[in-house]
């Protein structure tokens, strides 16, 4: 069953179990690793690893392309494997041990992770752990539901593991499109000139001399953990369309927008979700991953390509879409997540680039990644890739968490991601603030008047109100700043 | 004399006074001016307008490419002309009435404006006024000594009107090199591919229909302000030298770097000087404004080509560099700001991005524009464009200001313009810090330890120390994060 998907015959000799791939990876290694949002991970190695480490001190630096699934990255620190960990990670066991600086994280914009690897900005990668569907006969290795880095890792890895996850069907052979950018200072333009721009190859591309191991498993992907769309989302969504709607209106967008993007999660989810009962059409996506909705809008016959990183899909979504995958494939590329977020191709596509924020300030500054200021959610993702580049940079949140006691709208954030030089259009469930164009103390105004709770409203209108009195473009109290945060920490609530 | 220099004889006809010209500009109309980093403005037509507001209403939004020269600003603000003003500016008049909330001042990334304009998500631009050393026969406007955004607004105004400067040699003619992207959504790529890369036609292509109004001026740009090295910038330059020849011995770099970017003003001024005395050769620079050292650079025979939109010089440079521009001009391009500052170029050469910093905290995050987190000093400028896309981003500044009543590095910094995520070094006068791969808390250690006067020293790690009790990602003290800046505020010093 196995042997049809290893098609060069001398890599079948060089089948072992998971155990004896992993001791392949010695103390203090770098280990470059598949997945991106729990999608297509390599599964069986990392658990050897887990396992082997309660016997013998080991300790690596791993790298993937985004968060892990099937609790990972929680197996390899309560192994103790884990010293550092880049550039992204969403699991609560790894998130406390960052915390508590028991695993150093680098959290790095997804595009550029590669890149400081080939120019050795950062310690290379000793040995890649690639899941696949299949390898070619020579030697090329077909990736499965996602992309991230695993081809950039297999490249300049001086070893490669391949687990060959027979979970997955081999019809997502086609799917992939590997693209390496040349090397400096000769480097030619990326050729992406619109989603369904094919550059590459569907395989990546070595020498099958640099394939150690090859790993025969057979479980499948976590499935993504979104809620469905509720009151809230369905609200921010209504704001949105009616907002992209008056822009068409005016002529500055055509009915099928342009390119759209969508950060990981449920709100995100919800609001590309909303998308099916608008009257837009013809609809394209250029994001990394491609969730739940992407795959409602195609079934409605919205969305008529989506170019991703990943396919990180419900449970029931997941049962639905990988058999039929042969349905869909005419409509998806998966990518290389340096390509998928390259800023030269966000910034000639034009993205509409919609990604949540934690919380945001009243000047439009968003903070994604660090709860009270200091501790670490998940990691900043593709959001500054995208927000940085896009035609229109779009943030969504709830305007308020723990059941009120938090304001996601505050006097300032406790932490930057996004300046609001990269902020244009913020939306809650209140409504949406239109930011293009104006000056901090007009982002004020509009934020407060149109997206904060009105629990909120009057207090954060009377400290800009005070703000103003001492002056300045960006007025502020600095001792009262913070406090809100400070208050949240010490009562739970960021006012008494 | 000028007759030459208008080349297409039926303009000739619309020779009118800047009086008359500036009559074309009407109450709260939005007006793009030609002008980066003092270089090239349209000189006369704005004080003509000065002038006239003072017998009727007149306001208008005033976009340019930078700051301008020749007290403009200042003297429109006086005037009371200036309701909103975009991208950057440097003025010490406007800057005031910025503060007090007089002029609504949006602090663009340089590279955006004009993307902004073109894609109608801001005002349309009315009326262009435009400096030039000449007009072709079809009409095609050739700049002075800066793009900026003259192009753009040319090309997207109503109607356009040119002061020809006398002043300029017409030798200028053939340094301009004028692209403008096209539309999407089926834009193609920037064909940059070496900062030496000539893509467009060496003038502003508008018809000459569009016209209204020929304006001959007489006065030069002013000087730039830039104070010669000192001590501390010496020092500063060889920290950063060094630590480029350690790049260079670890084969990640080769002599010639990689092409340099170094904003404006006095502290880049002087690295890019000190490189001077290296062993670097063939170096190219692919930048926003060419200043002195590019200059002296070039005299030295260190760099063969440099790629800007202005050459903003002091007085001594101006007049040696601009009546022998003819000896320059095979090694100098001047490009629109949106092509020098352009994602996509400064991804793919693989900038090495110098700017200046305002302050910096212990993680590594800069603030660039404002004093004491409120009051705007000049803005982003291009430093975000080059620092979010550059092979390496690299910021300096001196350790403290104001004899060392000011620490510029903070435990917060009281504005964010680049992200921890967009800053791979920091160097003052003290050292440097290499923070790329690093996490927050190892990036803490590491610019405590190399960047910060020693009269801060202990009083950062003592903040450092105890915010590490609380745990987290990016530990801090919410409650005394920005006390440094309130105890300035309040005592004109940082710490009692």
């Amino acid at each position: 069953m196995f042997r049809e998907r290893i098609r060069n015959r001398e890599l079948l000799e060089r089948i072992v179990s998971a155990d004896d791939a992993a001791r392949l990876i010695k103390d203090r290694m770098t280990i470059g690793m598949s997945g991106f949002t729990r999608a297509g991970e390599a599964k069986a190695v990392p658990m050897a690893l887990a396992k082997r480490a309660k016997d013998e001190p080991l300790q690596i630096t791993l790298m993937t392309g985004a968060s892990l699934g099937n609790n990972l990255d929680g197996a390899l620190v309560e192994a103790h494997v884990l010293a550092r960990r880049l550039p992204f990670q969403s699991d609560p066991v790894l998130r406390n041990a960052i915390n508590a600086g028991e695993v150093m994280f680098i959290d790095q914009h997804l595009s550029e992770t590669v890149e400081l690897l080939r120019s050795r900005q950062i310690a290379p990668v000793d040995i890649a752990v690639i899941e696949a569907t299949a390898i070619t006969e020579e030697g090329g290795i077909i990736p499965t539901t996602s992309v991230g880095n695993s081809a950039s890792f297999a490249i300049l890895a001086e070893k490669v593991i391949v687990e060959i996850n027979q979970s997955q069907p081999q019809e997502l052979e086609g799917l992939h499109d590997i693209y390496i950018p040349t090397r400096r200072p000769s480097r030619e333009a990326i050729p992406v000139m619109a989603p369904d721009s094919r550059i590459g190859v569907p395989f990546i591309p070595i020498l099958p001399e640099k394939i150690a191991a090859v790993v025969v498993t057979h479980n499948s992907d976590s499935s993504s953990t979104i809620q469905p769309p509720d009151a809230e989302t369905q609200a921010i969504a209504g704001h949105l369309a009616e907002f992209l709607m008056h822009e068409v209106k005016l002529g500055r967008l055509s009915r099928s927008l342009l390119p759209l993007q969508a950060g990981i999660g449920t709100i995100a989810n919800a609001v590309l979700h909303g998308f099916i009962d608008t009257p837009f059409h013809d609809l394209t996506m250029y994001s990394e991953v491609l969730q739940d909705s992407t795959f409602d809008l195609i079934d409605a016959g919205k969305l008529i390509f989506a170019s991703g990183s990943s396919m990180t899909l419900s449970a029931d979504k997941y049962r639905k879409v990988i058999p039929d995958i042969v349905a869909y494939k005419s409509r998806l590329i998966l990518r290389p997540q340096e390509i998928s977020n390259h800023p030269e191709v966000i910034r000639r596509l034009g993205i509409i680039g919609i990604n949540t924020a934690l919380e945001f300030d009243i000047y439009g500054n968003v903070n994604s990644t660090h709860v009270g200021g200091t501790h670490m959610m998940n990691g900043i993702g593709g959001s500054g890739d995208f927000a940085r580049n896009a035609y229109m940079s779009i943030f969504v949140t709830k305007s308020t968490a723990k059941n009120g006691a938090i304001s996601r709208v505050v006097p300032m954030v406790s932490h930057v991601d996004h300046t609001e030089h990269d902020v244009d259009i913020l939306v809650t469930e209140i409504g949406l603030a239109d930011l293009r164009g104006l000056a901090p103390r007009e982002r004020a105004t509009t934020i407060i008047a149109n997206c904060v709770h009105p629990t909120y409203r009057e207090a954060l209108s009377d400290y800009y109100r005070r703000a103003l009195a001492r002056g300045g473009q960006t007025p502020h109290l600095l001792e009262e700043a913070l406090k809100w945060h400070s208050s949240l920490r010490e009562t739970g609530r960021m006012l008494a």
